[in-house]
């Protein structure tokens, strides 16, 4: 929170309630955190007597679409200023909301390579956790009390993109605000069961297939899963299901390379490489035209899973022989 | 965080920083909350110039170990004053420490109904969601600064009680405890990471044992687990590697009864109950002799797991049937 992006916050606010008949547009696939962002500002805007509501956005969840549907806007409703709350780029505009692609008024987001242009006011911050915590400090900025009705989204944008409170993104801002928000009531308990402590029967039921099958090679320094489409034809698991199943190897206690490998539609395969960060996975993947960090790189094989499994196998196997010598 | 109680918590620190040569006692199979409480206790009370050690716990996982070591009181050292941290009951003393419950001076706890007495002062919060909650404000009335040392096994202790502040105990407090942790720089981010980021191998493969058997019944509304005496053999799995198991099949959607069985030593079998809320658990592990609350309860059955889990499902589906009418 230093003075600089506070003050550009400030100006944005400033110019906020200058206008009105406000259109706020979230990401494709939307999470907590985009869902969240655009239900605390959506009120807060109507709280200062402003026209405001939330783009439909088709993708979203049925988890996170009882808290926006109260706040989409109607089909015929007058759009003077386009808001994009956590959209990082234009690619990932939801269809829906790609006809405001020219006329975004105000960006808000927290991506470190935010792509947007904004005719007013923009305002990216990677630094918070979650643009939920931008919005918090704007409606501070636009005079508006932070109570149950604004929190509670704003706790769902929160927790959700720190896996609550838990991923390496968690500030003492992040705390700050949380202790902020469940100081005005809401049922912070609640809320985190519902997010954390609850699995879809889809989603169990293809974890505990792609658990089943996890392999361990060399000693369990290595550990690697498969998602084929026929897993997710027998349990009806959608992309949100196997969201993070790339972490799953690596969670083990020894495993310094996790490999996964997604099974595409076209029978070839996306492979995400998870390391410890003793091996490179960025190199690894570099191997087969991919790339990505140390600790999280990826690549795209034409082979099966298995093939492309042993394929990055045997890479992966030449950099742990380096490191033992 | 009333009056009374910081009243005496502050009647607790004067009468501490008379004396000197501590001992602290943590609980059977510790856990983060005893351990980090102990060990920021100790720190603070060397700060002010006192001898302070913690007695050892021969049950002390690997994890926390490294923690607690460095502050592990010399077997000769000498002992003036005794203090339990997070020790419920004269039970949950470790063995090792049980020579000491007959002189126990100070207590700290966050335990409902604590059944120790102190011969000087005793403090029990239930509304803390740690005992390191207590452990910081007693910290700050013995007017020792917060600084990285002292936060690292608070925040170990917060985060650990609150399966990283997703738990209902959750409070405004422990967010503002753990701001006021992270602020001092500690490495929040590497702590998640070891505690709740990464899994035992042991764990993993019991839990992937446990999860491939574990049935559906009626629809998905009850869904059962048997963990064996076979499993916990074959995969070397410990208690806590299998101790919040209980809680995996309420924890998928649908579901409103979970049971869990657990083979013990002599063929016997232990249950776990957890429901939505709908059915009373309590009710159901009560026609087996046990007990508990209508979302968590527990019967043992002379039966071995499969046929304990029939018995129970035959009353679970008597409750469900009167629900549907």
């Amino acid at each position: 929170m230093n003075k600089t992006t506070d003050r550009s916050l400030a100006t944005m606010a400033r110019q906020m309630k200058k206008d009105d008949h406000f259109l706020i547009l979230t990401h494709r696939r939307p999470d907590g955190d985009t869902v969240g962002s655009a239900v605390a500002l959506c009120i807060a805007l109507r709280k200062l007597g402003k026209h405001a509501g939330i783009c439909p956005n088709p993708e979203i969840q049925d988890r996170l679409e009882r808290y926006m549907k109260p706040y989409v806007s109607a089909p015929d409703a007058r759009v003077d200023n386009v808001v994009t709350v956590d959209v990082p780029s234009y690619g990932q505009m939801e269809a829906t909301s790609k006809v405001y692609s020219d006329r975004i008024d105000y960006v808000i987001d927290h991506h470190l390579a935010n792509q947007m242009a904004a005719r007013k006011a923009k305002f990216a911050d990677p630094s918070a956790a979650a643009t939920g915590e931008i919005i918090f400090r704007l409606i501070a900025e636009l005079g508006v009390q932070l109570d149950a009705e604004i929190a509670l989204p704003l706790y769902i944008s929160l927790s959700t993109d720190t896996g609550c409170f838990v991923y390496s993104n968690t500030t003492v801002q992040t705390h700050e605000i949380a202790a902020a928000c469940m100081r005005t009531g809401i049922d912070a308990a609640a809320l985190n069961k519902e997010f954390f402590e609850s699995k879809r029967r889809q989603r169990f039921e293809i974890e505990r297939l792609v658990t089943g099958d996890l392999r361990f090679f060399d000693d369990g320094k290595i550990a690697a899963i498969s998602v084929t489409q026929k897993m997710r034809r027998d349990t009806g698991a959608t992309e949100d299901d196997i969201d993070d199943f790339s972490s799953i190897p690596r969670k083990i206690e020894g495993v310094l390379v996790g490999i996964s490998a997604y099974e595409q539609p076209d029978g070839s395969t996306k492979i995400s490489v998870r390391t410890s960060g003793e091996v490179d996975g960025s190199v690894v993947c570099a191997a087969f035209g991919g790339g990505g960090h140390a600790c999280a790189a990826g690549c795209s094989l034409k082979e099966g899973p298995e093939d492309a499994i042993q394929a990055v196998l045997a890479v992966v196997r030449t950099h742990l022989a380096a490191l033992a010598q």
